[in-house]
Formats: structure tokens, sequence, C-alpha cells
């Protein structure tokens, strides 16, 4: 059968954030399969922040090339196949891309595992998939989170934010959430049970968080960046751990309002240090077991924003940069 | 016996820098040892940027207070002792201030080990001391430098900078250094045996750093903090380490110059820490036992600079500031 595949591929390289007139809709034929190779239907995909650096330039991963289809992990179903692995029929996830249809050869393929009890299938995308991978070792393994921590994170009303502090709190510490506007604070204290959530809109984060945290902070899992990394750096405890999972404020302009107060690194005798959950992969399943128990016994609330359809993938992806997403952004754009 | 003592007190804290004003050589009178107490005369006397902090505020020492003999390490003899421990006679380091004796109840206080056959007492000053202790953390600990790694360090003709430079190479690593001028660069590469070093006085460091890394830097000894710590976090390598001894660019003003590319350290997952040479005072034997071994098989150079006579401490500590020092810097105030 010969498919016609709907896809947004990139046309010009954002100058700073997102523009729809950087990707252009366009309808292609699917070429006939290989043997290896299925087509995969995609039913929900994934917004996340680096996309954004994918389309820009070669960071840990090559950029996407003008002509290419945009990147992006999603969930869909096999419905046609020359491997033996993915069967018609089967669920999986994978970098797929924005459009209907994919081929792939079963690179970085996984089958969506039997969750349904406690999730839908798209929580491969979220909680099982690099957003609770990166929580997950963000705070256990780079953030070395210990009972009585004075843990605090930015976006944590974000898919990866909100996730990272409820595992602090599993692991017994105190924890803070740093969140744009009252609804998404909210949600952070009276549904996800942090201890406490500073709202950058209207509050002096740097006062505040004296308030919260009058000894300093521990560990702070940073999403954003920036201003409030800044202040952070001048609060750190002894020992304190900086967790580098993102810079949004400066995916943009890659003007990052520049750090002032890294000196306290020295004599606090701090660390700052980067990961990509990639590095872990191996370990996927631990974190997997812990994830799913947690979810099971009700100890982790996940938030979501689900749009429908495939040509509002250019809107949605805009909201990561804006402050107006609340948890994590799923495009839907199949039934199932 | 009565024994006046001349002492440098501090009357002012310094603004930005140090200034000699901020001193006054006082002459007062020794009190009575108590039991459990000696009293050491003062040989040499040890000059390290720290004491700065010291005489501005609190950090992870208390600061020195108006009126105060200014707080530094120095090798004396004991003479005169309440402490069964410390016998007239005997060589100790510990931390004996700007001054010709200290009282002290041998809390931190060390026996100068015969180590005569390679180096001379005061080496417990330098390499056996402080400088060579957090050379050796530094590079083996928060570095953890191995076999072909590239290597940088700043300050590269300074104590520190030129110890940690040389264990590096020991430990198998290409080794880079940036210091002032030619007859710095010159010892650095001649005399400390590194493969490079980068004059950042004529030289533009971030072309001259690509030029002898061009896939980057794997380790970061700094010393400066600042312009040129910047320019390297724009070139680690994958998994680079930062080791962060000090920010001496930034210690007069504390406007230090601000970091923009830390973003870096996400993509490359960069760890860049802080660290307090005293946290692994349990660990000094090790440190001490290899650094000795070196030494005595002639694959560790110690530069030094020895100005004779109290009354030129204040301008011997103004040097470590202006660049003009050149090795470690010690003042001689007695004969053994």
């Amino acid at each position: 059968m010969e498919i016609s595949n709907n896809a947004w591929v990139l046309i010009s390289r954002p100058k700073e954030y997102f523009s729809s007139e950087n990707v252009k809709l366009t309808q292609m034929k699917i070429p006939k399969l290989s043997v290896g190779e299925f087509l995969v239907k995609n039913i929900w995909i994934s917004f996340d922040p680096t996309q954004l650096n994918w389309m820009k330039r070669d960071t840990y991963v090559k950029k996407i090339q003008i002509g290419e289809v945009i990147r992006s992990l999603a969930v869909g179903k096999v419905i046609e196949s020359q491997n033996e692995q993915f069967k018609v029929g089967e669920l999986v996830s994978g970098v797929f891309g924005w459009q209907e249809y994919a081929i792939s050869n079963g690179l970085f393929v996984n089958h969506v595992r039997p969750i349904e009890s406690v999730g839908p299938p798209w929580y491969s995308l979220s909680l099982f998939g690099i957003t609770g991978m990166t929580a997950y070792f963000g705070v256990t393994e780079i953030g070395k989170v210990k009972e009585g921590d004075a843990f605090l994170v930015s976006s944590a009303a974000g898919s990866v934010g909100s996730i990272a502090g409820q595992i602090a709190k599993i692991k017994g510490a105190r924890v803070v959430g740093i969140a744009g506007g009252q609804k998404k604070c909210k949600w952070v204290m009276e549904e996800a049970g942090f201890d406490y959530c500073i709202d950058y809109r209207t509050d002096n984060v740097s006062e505040k968080l004296s308030e919260v945290f009058p000894d300093g902070v521990d560990v702070y899992f940073d999403n954003v960046g920036g201003e409030i990394l800044d202040i952070v750096l001048s609060k750190i405890k002894q020992n304190g751990r900086i967790v580098l999972c993102g810079a949004i404020s400066g995916y943009g302009t890659m003007n990052f309002q520049p750090l002032r107060n890294y000196a306290n690194l020295i004599s606090k005798r701090g660390r700052m240090e980067g990961f990509i959950v990639s590095d872990f992969t191996n370990r996927f399943g631990e974190a997997y077991k812990n994830l799913y128990l947690w979810l099971k016994e009700g100890r982790l609330k996940q938030k979501e924003e689900i749009t429908d359809g495939l040509e509002n993938a250019p809107e949605v992806f805009k909201k990561l940069f804006t402050g107006s997403n609340f948890g994590k952004q799923i495009l839907k754009i199949a039934d199932i």
C-alpha cells in the first residue's frame, strides 16, 4: 500500500526562539519497506526544550538538516513490518518525529510495556521516558539527594521538574519548587506534595529562598539557568550540588544571563555538573522499576496537557519557552 | 624571659586589593606560657592569596579581627615549651602569622619532617604544605586526571599551578599552562617540563588553546576564574572537569567576570567543582609520600622567591595580586 505522510520539516533555523515560520507542513510519500524495517503510525508526539537545540546547532547530537522532518520522540503503533522484533499492532516508542508515519529499523525503539494499570501508553514519553529517566538520575546520581537535604528545583510544574521534586521527596528531602503563577504553585504543593513553591512572578526569589531554606540549599536541580541559577549559587550549603539539567532561559538567545556567584563553589566546596540522560542507558531498568512502583503506590503525580492534531505542533512547541506550558506537553494525532 | 614581639596587625579591611595601609607593624609583649603551650620563633612565613579573603570576610574560616595579627602559615623553631610533644629546638609548621613569635597549644601544628636530603625546611610551606596538598588532591581527586588527558592549568608559574601541572604530567597527561610573560613561560616549559605554555599577555588565549588542544580540554585546573575560565568552558571536552582552586582574578573586587559559557557543562556533561584541601586532611600522608618520592626522583621542580625581613611582608603579599610573583613567595625573618 502507498501511504501519503504529513510531516513538519525544517525550512529555516530558529534565530533565537522557535517561530512557526521555521517549519512547514509537507506531504510526502512513504517509500517501500526494506528488510528489517517497519512502519509506525504515530499517536502521541512528545515536546522537549532540547528540540530547539536540535533545530539550531550541533550539540550532543547532530542538528536537524534543512528539509528534514523535525526530530522528536513519539509513541505509535506498528502497522507494517519487515522486522520480526516489531510486530504489526504493537505499541512502540522512538524518535519518530513530527509526522504521521515513520519508518524505523528498530534502533533506539522500545516496546511500550504493559503498564496500562498504572498509566496510559504515552507515559513512555514522560514518566517512563526521557523525562522520568532525567529526573531520576539527576536526583539520585548527579544530585545524590539524601534524607534531610534542602532540595530546590526550578520549572517545578514542568515535566522533569515536577517528577524530580517528587523523587527527592520520596528520598526524604525537604523539597521547594520554583514555578510561574499561582495555579502552578498550587498544583506543585497540593498535588505534587512539595513542601513549598516560590512563585517567581510575584515573589522575590532570593528573599523567599532565604526564608524557606535559611541554612541554604543542598541540592539545586536547575532547569532554567540564568538569573535564578546565579541566585542559588549565592545560597548553596557546604558540599552543595547543582544539577544542570537544562538552561531554558538561555536556549533562545544563547545570551545566557552570566553567572557571578560561582566563586561560592570554592569556599563551599560546591559542585555544578551537567549530564545527559543517555549516559545512564544501561541503568534505565532500575529507574523504570522504581518509578513504576512509586506511581502504583500513588506517590508520583504526573501533570500533562494533551493537544489534538498534527497541525498544532508548532503552537504547542512554542509554549515550552513562554512559561505557558503546565506539565508535560503531548500532541495526540491519531486514535490508538 | 620576657620577649618583645614585632607583629603585623590588621587595622582596616582591604576594600578591593590589599594595601599597606590595611596593616601596621606593632610591638607587643609575649605573655607567659600556660601549661600545654609553647613559644615558636618564626623563620619562614608563607604567603597565599586566600589570606586576602581572611582579611576581608568570613569564608570557610572566620575573618581576621581588627587588631589581630595577620594570619598565615609559617615554619619556626620551638624556643620555649610547656608541651611535651613540641620540644625546644624542634622545627614546626603552623598558623603562626606575620610576626616574630607565636604562642601555640599545638592545634594544627606539625613537626617539619626530616626531608633535608631533598628540600629545605620551608618546603613544609609549599610542596609539603597546603600548596602541594592542594595541587595533589585537585589533580587526582577533583580533576581525576588520567593517562592521555588534555590538562590545562592557569597561574602555571605559581606555587600551586606549577606543581599541579607537574603532577598531571607524572600521571600521563598532556600538560599546557597559562602564565604571564616570557620568563615565566620559559620556566614552565623548560624547567617544569610542561608541553606548552600560553602567555596570556601576548597570546590570544582562545585561539592558542584551540591550536594546542584542537579536541578540547579534559581537565582545567583553575587558579584565576573570570575571563579565562569562561574561555575554557567553551572548549571543554565531553565529561570535562574543571577544578576550581581559586579565583584570584576576583579576590579583589568580588566583581567576578561573569561566566557565559556554562551551558556547555550540560551538553558536554561537564563538571565544575570547588574544593578545600582541608577536606582531605586524613589523606595528607599519601600525598606527602608521593610528592616526596617524585621530588627525590627529580620529577618535581619547585620555584620560589625568598625575601628577607619582616618589614617587607606587605610588599611581598601585594605581589600575589599583580602577577609579579614568580613561584612560591616566602619571607625569611630569622636564621634557622
